[in-house]
């Protein structure tokens, strides 16, 4: 038990269920002075929000923050910040008939053998419901690595077998990526990608795809040895999020079908610092971050839930089938990018204070 | 700094460079009364020793672990248990030209930009030299994990573009894994394997690969959502590894291109217990282990020491060239089976510990 | 930063100012199935809150707690438990005067030192108001302890000069303490410190004194060397609230004039259990409990808040004096009892699930 | 289990018996380029050893450290310190008799009770031998806290009750402190110590006092509150020792007696710099260091073993007798001081970085 928090100093505690009061955040190590909005939270929360369109679930939800401490006089003052998003469409009889059944996929089984019981509403701190606390953190962390000119941008870049193609993962904007409800700053992908969803909707079945996330501007020398390194502590970022079934870092999984010759990438100068020519690393060496951007991706699985008959188990050891009525997302990219960002935020702020330590130390 | 530890209950510590004294682990939190004896050690060290065959770096160590602390007549305390692995050949001399120069895919850069300084002798730290006492410490999870009946294999599954052929997962035997030098079950496979490296070395040239990790007999309900999850936790035990570029769980990247009926594996019973027709999850579901074998994947990229010229920078801002001369591994897939099952292992013991708590607390 | 957390297995995370919107805490790591009421809450709550007495602040405060989390349908479900307790009586207006002005023996200089900024209003986060949410989590930690037949009990065995005659504190009672505003078991010696505590009032001044806190029916084994023993653990514990300047445990300070003769405790049976004959090691023998009482004492400062003029420094570097003019305690000892009390619970509660890690691990 | 290491930027952790083959401890977190030599780490180390005087115990010990890592020409590199004392004057026949034997006052009865086993030579890891594992990770925090000019004395104030009289307790030397074998700055009062510390040891008795500490320069802002406040990790740090039982700050125990006007301290200007006029706050307010001197005490319990019969139990429930017979300081507070130095050095190297973090944060 206790695997609610993440990081070392910016050090995040999630709480709350699917169907309960609310979600709530602690950030506790959030630098003082820092400005600090509302409005800097429900930027990310938007995103994140269910229902933006057909392609995401109906579920209603204002996910309007509540800041209850850490604040005053609009500037972080370097207590912790507390931040609670109240759940407000709760509608859980939906889940009523779903009581005594695991759902093939699903959390239920593994979390009644854990606890010998379960909040079965809406498969409770299971439910993707958690990651509204994480957006809410990581909205936090984003306001601190602007200050600091860091920055980071996620877009789907696969559903199913349609692949982006993005010629320089450098140039893409939050304005393209946003600019479909798929969010895949390639438009003639970002359609086919639309209309895949759209199908398994109406198969009453779902699909899963993969994620791309970008860093740009970090500086040389993030990430602790041995085991904190920084391409370690962001697979456990990602890999915490429900639903992701692969971490890869720079070329990931084709590294392994590559020669020495083709993976290295050269060192050279610009501008008088040191760059590589190509970015095969993603931008970490020996778990350190290079000064080149860091390159993540995350495969995500389809939806498990399906409006579809499943074989599966009760919890009084018998046979059944089921099938999954709520309202759920065809496919979990488009809402996977925000969520996906906010680990990353916040696991770079850790990774930035714990740098901070170490680089201004030595007169 | 500070991120040399590695688990919470089961937690190791370890420290060393390449060319330093020795390299050695603290592993605190080992249950008392466990019978340990140095054999206990030396299989696994001897199965990562470098000099095994002409496929992996000729640099010769004896790697005899000397246990320090923590056991006593025989069985352990309950006290940390200290190993220390001396260092033998260390030839300080094969590193002296490169002593001001980044090579490229190394960390060289990353530490200097780091540290401020570095040690140079065959990459210090950064060199995969420190899993020596990573492996130290698994073969102690293992002992402990034996003692639960949960065993840890794992194999070389590719090497370039050569995938092994295995029907069945569960039926891979330590035997046939050590049956030849490539630790491929596929005898086949591995020879192709074995001569796709024996020729990149000829070509002074190296070729990543992907390791299959399998986990029998783990009960359902290990892992600690939200956080830490089993599959967030094994993630970053197998990316905190050097050259690993991916880490995937059941169907991995290919989930992504999964319909959701495709990818969820329907609930049966089998003997009165929970089981799953499929194994697409990898034997954890939200996090927590559904008592299906844990199936793992890490691909693991080229060497990047090559004995040809590259292109690179020196650390005083000069573009220049680099052959590294050392002796190297080809290709990392062989020693890496059981740096990763030592990583798989200390996870799990970590996380048997903390099931413990739970498991046994109400009355 | 992020040093809002308290514990390893049984967690808690605080968050909350005095005159903001409240103070909420993290329950992390609460074994499932525990029956939880807000009454639970209420009754721990109600001894801490202001206003009891003309001993005590005259603050109102209702200190109704909210469950946001981690309870379903009357039961703990090992899911993080949220507690927030908005805070309700704030005046700011009573602290506007003091916004620029560092009040002797307060933390207003050093949150200045370390943040740049600070929360003036009523000392912000550094206020024993924080203490709200300890108390909250003691609650929890009471019911998990209670169902291991573990008993906490506090009470204020000095005031000033005014020691409390105890024959055997092992039979004190939570009505004996209840039974006065002072918390003093001993009738005599509650009615001269409440004369002592009304004078010191009047005088505009403030008194210190010390708690005695004893836990019964504690196994023997808990407690975690060499860092994490218990002793210290409780140190920290009890040291981490606002005014302690002593933790003493078993003989304490008097201690340091035995001789080993009087201050060991020699060991004998009783039913077949080993006991000691004595407990000057107050429960602890190489920072493990031995299954004596704990035995620990707390000594606390006069309040530092004065209804009379001090001679200060101003943020802008100049002299100048201060009236304290708030509502504040003038001595803390009564309210104190249940603070100190919640701390040892959250304590002993995660020192009991390390424990059962351990004891209930060999087959 | 896993208690073994202390701090959290600058973290400790140490493994090793009495009678094994010797203690350890790798430092993780110091910062790189920081001159390290043997001769560091042998003079605190000296200060601890054995056989001084006739005041201590006879048994010699070498105390060689050996660096065997995180070292490279003579600087730190930013990787963790590994340090091993062997063990040589271990002579186990001497413990062979009380082998099933709990020695009253020891730590033989609840590691048995913990553990189910016990090393009995010695006290394995109960033994105040762990100690000097501490002291070389102390003179290495020395070092860096050193480099930023912040100094650490410790001495003894008080044997039996005898107490010395410290007009100044900021004009205290080291000289002074290392004049005389008690280590006590007043010559006169430990003129009297020494004598009474021989007494007690011809009477085959022990003795207990009181030791001071004192930290000098330390800058305003160090300290995490609310749990990680600089009082509560001190006091976690100095009760971590064997045989404390008190721990005091500033005016400490006697904080209980004082009213309000005594025991502030107001603040006024001294060459522009904030400072309070008295120091009965011991350089902490809020749990934040206020630039003042810290003051800290502890209490050390009297020597545990006799050279004379007490009462006991043995591990097969018999009631007997034991005269423990080896040899034992019969005041544990001359070596006491480089230990508990060691400790506040380690815990202010650890918060001296936590501070960093912030301290130079902001742009």
């Amino acid at each position: 038990m206790s695997g609610n928090s993440f990081g070392q100093r910016f050090r995040i505690t999630t709480a709350g269920e699917s169907h309960g009061q609310g979600n709530l955040v602690i950030v506790d190590g959030c630098p003082p002075g820092l400005e600090l909005q509302l409005d800097d939270l429900r930027q990310d929360l938007a995103r994140r929000r269910p229902g933006q369109s057909r392609l995401t679930t109906q579920r209603k939800e204002a996910d309007e923050p509540e800041i209850l401490s850490g604040v005053f006089e609009g500037k972080t003052t370097g207590t912790p910040i507390a931040i609670l998003i109240r759940n407000q469409d709760q509608r859980s009889k939906d889940y009523s008939q779903i009581k005594d059944v695991f759902r093939p996929g699903h959390a239920d089984f593994t979390y009644w053998s854990k606890y010998g019981l379960r909040d079965y509403r809406g498969g409770g701190r299971s439910s993707a419901r958690e990651t509204v606390a994480r957006v809410a953190a990581g909205a936090i962390a984003r306001k601190f690595l602007d200050s600091k000119g860091i920055h980071v941008l996620g877009w789907v870049d696969r559903v199913g077998d349609i692949q982006a193609q993005i010629t320089d993962s450098n140039l893409v904007t939050l304005e393209s990526v946003e600019s479909n409800p798929v969010r895949c700053p390639d438009p003639v992908a970002a359609e086919k990608m639309a209309e895949l969803i759209d199908q398994v909707r109406r198969e009453k079945n779902s699909i899963g795809g993969r994620c791309t996330l970008v860093v740009q501007h970090i500086p040389a020398g993030l990430g602790e040895p041995v085991f904190d390194r920084l391409k370690a502590d962001l697979a456990k970022a990602i890999m915490s999020i429900p639903a992701v079934t692969a971490f890869e870092i720079g070329s990931g999984v084709e590294a392994g079908s590559m020669r020495g010759t083709e993976h290295n990438d050269p060192f050279r100068l610009e501008n008088g610092q040191v760059v590589t020519t190509s970015n095969h690393h993603g931008g970490m060496l020996g778990g350190i971050s290079s000064g080149m951007p860091l390159v993540i991706r995350a495969t995500i699985k389809p939806t498990s839930s399906l409006a579809q008959e499943q074989l599966t188990v009760n919890q009084h050891g018998e046979e059944t089938t089921i099938i999954t009525k709520g309202r759920h997302d065809p496919c979990l990219l488009p809402r996977f990018v925000p969520v996906g960002e906010a680990m990353v935020l916040v696991c770079l702020a850790d990774h930035y204070l714990r740098w901070m330590e170490r680089h201004h130390n030595p007169d």
